[in-house]
């Protein structure tokens, strides 16, 4: 039987948090050691979560983010702090020797500009930027296999770059036609309390925010997006506001290079995804629902070629909190910790 | 003081039924004398609709829908039955002198071949194509005024041609890059009762259908654009599921003419709706919510450049059932009868 | 043709000051003139709701909240200002000689005493409690007419007291075995951000809080209902939250007294109600929904016997927003001012 | 390694079918076999639930349901049909050796004359009803493990049960005084199409139903309560349907006994529930909430004294479609065959 390892979790009162709870009390190895909170450190994990009374988490004590205390009890940290936050003890646990996986922004854009521009703050430990593996584990697995710091990537660019990548690294499109329409759910605006976040203004509404390239994850997925294309692209990425929980579903539309067949994109998309599990390109005539994919790693890719404009369009849901954030963290540190990237993760979708 | 004018609803047990008689109590001058329904015929309004109980109209008995027993008792009809069966009863009531307003697909579609090509099905009247007038109230104003038969246009084509209009009828954007994304309420699907309709199947979720011009609304669009543009269009028009009850935000991007300024933008759509109250260009950096516009004839737009890829992007967010739908008919039913637009219809928005 | 009617809202930022502002829209002689906040003053009201935008009120200024202002502007002021604040302001108000309709608790309690204890702080202005009417529209008309300052009800109160008023007042219930069981949306909680009031916290959710007589709301109940009962009445409270904007739904259990029958409970409540337009009985086997209600003064009851344990069932439905604050606060202010009763407030409700 | 068992699920097209299939997927020993239904037999699973495409059971054929077929398959039935459908296939497969896990309400009541009052239907195989255990896996843990047929609990009964049984066999309050006012989500009501159960129609809504004694769980639960009670109990049972998918939330109200004091009453709860790990017993002061439940087998229970009336108030949340139905299920199913009670059945709730 293989050996448990100890983790820890930096900064736990966040929805982020507290779905990694949700993934670590079912997995087979992990052993969550420490759970950190500035604000409610002291209490118990159940005395901010009801829902983990009596589970096996539920009496952890919540301790103040301590690096040193940290890497004396866990050998692997997820860091669910706010950017900016994040590099310092990133930085701290990296020297002690943790593994460390960051579901922040701040190790996610290689170059040390674009993200001083984009955060508009210094990077307080830029040389380890280049130490940094980009955590989308479809397409980093063996990366991520030999990392120490994962840049666990962000919720909207995870739907986006699995729904493009087949199509751009085939160059079977046109890149500058790209319009990417995202919708997420409410988890990814986070906890903290704000009134434009209440029930009340966001229930039975729906509204666009941060159009044109104002949004923080535009970089982001222009780093991969330029990567897998072989060249600089430029993208109109535009989220908006869905009054659900979880899940985001992107709409990505963009002109198919001449000569190109939609059986040749559906040939492209499946094998580029051959042996990933968690991507499931949909039959022609089914297309994604965020349902589908609720509480799990899954990716549902809906490939529709609109004949009329030479468009093809592509539609990827996933779960924001789970595949775009916390289990994806946990897929990276499966692959760290030498486990099979899928452990404690194959769990089927909560429909309805 | 002005007379009251005698209408009739036919079809009344569906969502845009149930909305005009909402208005419809509001309305200083419309009497409500006859409402149609083959299915509830004989029953009253309030036992079908128990919200309506001791209401103004409560105590109305549904009739069957019979030409001749409408024509008697009303001058104005509103017809709220399925495409394919209102046309029938539109050449009906028009023989018999009626006003008509169409809430259905019968008479939108100018070209009788692309008509009957998209919605699969033989038009029975053909010769009145000609004669009906399409009811958006901001762009027809004068036609309506004189019409005997107006086709109230369909919710999509509403969000999206109110948008598009200023800038394509001034030659600001390039036609061909058009993207239409856009977003309904579930009240855009009726009150047919289908699986996928269901409660458990659409809260909490959201799902892309009918993506690449597979929906029926694809040739009002264009047909409506084409014509301001002084030329033949083609858009990419893709419709989403919205958790909502009322509502549509559709997002549209096109690439800007080169040389076009967002401040000459702005001012194409301040100048093309500056004597429409209910069109509201929104101030740079406010965007348009579902809510704002709740149980209103508005019709809120948002303008935005992105400026890396040269885009325009506009979002318009209109109340479907109101705007979309009944509140539209009704404001056609103001202009052929004489009255103010606006006549029982500026109605605050219903926020939260 | 009647005098328009300058009025305030002094606490404008709230829900139940937009709600006042939705209605106010529609008023045919009250003419908004002050609107205040502390925390917003100097912007318009479409910088803070952009639903307003265009609207008949957008455009004003919001003031601080000054009773001399104020004074010098209106004859009558709203007061959408927690408990607390707003004992202060109304003595002020009321000095100068306008009517005031406060939409907190501080005049509800008539006893001095019962006040303190239940809300923790001393009131300021005990001499006023005397004068104060409990401006619930279908119990207190005509004291409410000659009323200088009128206690709007609280949201729940108003749902509990219509619906077993009749029952009480005639002695056909037995009031110690009462117990009621409310069910209210989020508006209900007010708009400060807090955690527990996010959408992803009350969204797929459902509550119970405050239960067995620690709502505040427990010793208005009980007031009103012992005068009605003429002697004491203890009540088991129970309040909920639901995932829902708008709307309360109160359940009450009592045992029948000996001997009465269901047909007697019908009568009673049909001869209490009898002229009173926003009370609608519902026939046996119909029972009331919150959406049958939306955005209006309605209150709906359902009456049901449960013949196996001998106990009487009234259902009761309002609009926590507006049958539960503004727009009972309206109708107050309608008939201070000599109005009908409903002026302004005889919206259909917006179904779906 | 203990081998796997063969089960059926059959009716598989409903939401407690899905629910089963979800659980199964991650049960360790359960090899599911035969799906059938009539509808859609030839079809696979994921041609009708997209959402488990690619999934352990995607591939599955559905059969069309015939006991011969199944017998010669599986040991052993989940029988998810309607009742009056169900009893005849129990009897089949109960003949042919199979074990039966039966979710209608077929063979719950043990009183074939109250069965058939209360379901309007001769039961078709009365001599089964010795034979069968109502499933409540706390209550009859040992009776379950010798049965071969076992009659799941309804969703209600299962959470007011649950919540009274340690007050009611202890006899700590009066039976007579009971008020049960249950919570439901939509699921609850099942996926057959019907207009009640539209989206539009449900959402942003909540009702009451069935008040009174007039639904079919009254008999469930007065024999389950009786039977703990020691003699005959009728009580007022109540059922609302919330805006949600899942989770039961009901609150009971009781008066109690002279001189218990909720000290004691909290030590008989904890007593009773010692060794049940899905039951919790909530802090003083925290209240249940039907999101800290939803998926899993817990059943959350608050205890309130409402001081002021001396009533004791139960507050208990389940998930109706784990805990309520496919859960329970699973787990009796698990006692039959031997296995821990909760094999599978242990994941965290899905919180946010």
């Amino acid at each position: 039987m293989k050996q448990t390892i100890q983790v820890a979790i930096v900064g736990v009162t966040g929805y982020t948090g507290m779905e990694l709870i949700r993934l670590l009390d079912n997995h087979p190895l992990f052993e969550l050691r420490v759970v950190t909170s500035r604000r409610e450190a002291g209490k118990r994990l159940q005395d901010i979560y009801p829902h983990l009374s009596g589970l096996k988490f539920g009496e952890m004590t919540i301790d103040p983010p301590d690096p040193k205390h940290i890497a004396e009890k866990c050998s692997l940290a997820f860091l669910a702090v706010p950017h900016g936050t994040a590099m310092d003890m990133a930085a701290a646990l990296y020297q002690k020797g943790l593994k460390v996986v960051d579901l922040s922004a701040d190790f996610r854009i290689r170059s040390r500009e674009t993200y001083e521009k984009w955060y508009a703050l210094d990077h307080s430990c830029p040389h380890l930027l280049g130490e940094a593996v980009y955590g989308l584990v479809e397409l980093y697995q063996e990366e991520i296999r030999q990392a120490k710091l994962v840049a666990n990537p962000g919720c909207y660019p995870s739907s986006i770059i699995l729904g493009l990548y087949p199509a751009l690294a085939r160059d079977l499109i046109d890149a500058e036609s790209l319009v990417i329409d995202s919708k997420s759910g409410a988890t990814g605006a986070g906890r903290g309390a704000r009134e434009e976040k209440l029930f009340c203004e966001v229930q039975d509404n729906f509204r666009a925010y941060a159009l044109g390239g104002a949004h923080r994850h535009t970089p982001e997925v222009e780093q991969e997006l330029s990567r897998y294309a072989g060249r600089e692209i430029t993208v109109s990425f535009n989220p908006h506001l869905l009054p659900v929980n979880r899940g985001i579903l992107s709409t990505m539309y963009a002109g198919l290079k001449p000569g190109v067949s939609l059986q040749q994109i559906r040939q492209a998309y499946t094998d580029s995804y051959r042996h990933q599990e968690w991507v499931r390109i949909l039959d022609p005539g089914v297309l994604p629902q965020i349902k589908n994919v609720r509480g799990t790693m899954l990716c549902d890719l809906g490939l529709v070629l609109d004949e009329r404009t030479r468009r093809l369009i592509v539609v990827s849901a996933i779960d924001n909190l789970c595949r775009g954030a916390s289990g994806q963290a946990l897929a990276n540190a499966n692959l760290m910790s030498g486990l099979e990237v899928s452990a404690g993760l194959n769990l089927a979708p909560l429909v309805p």
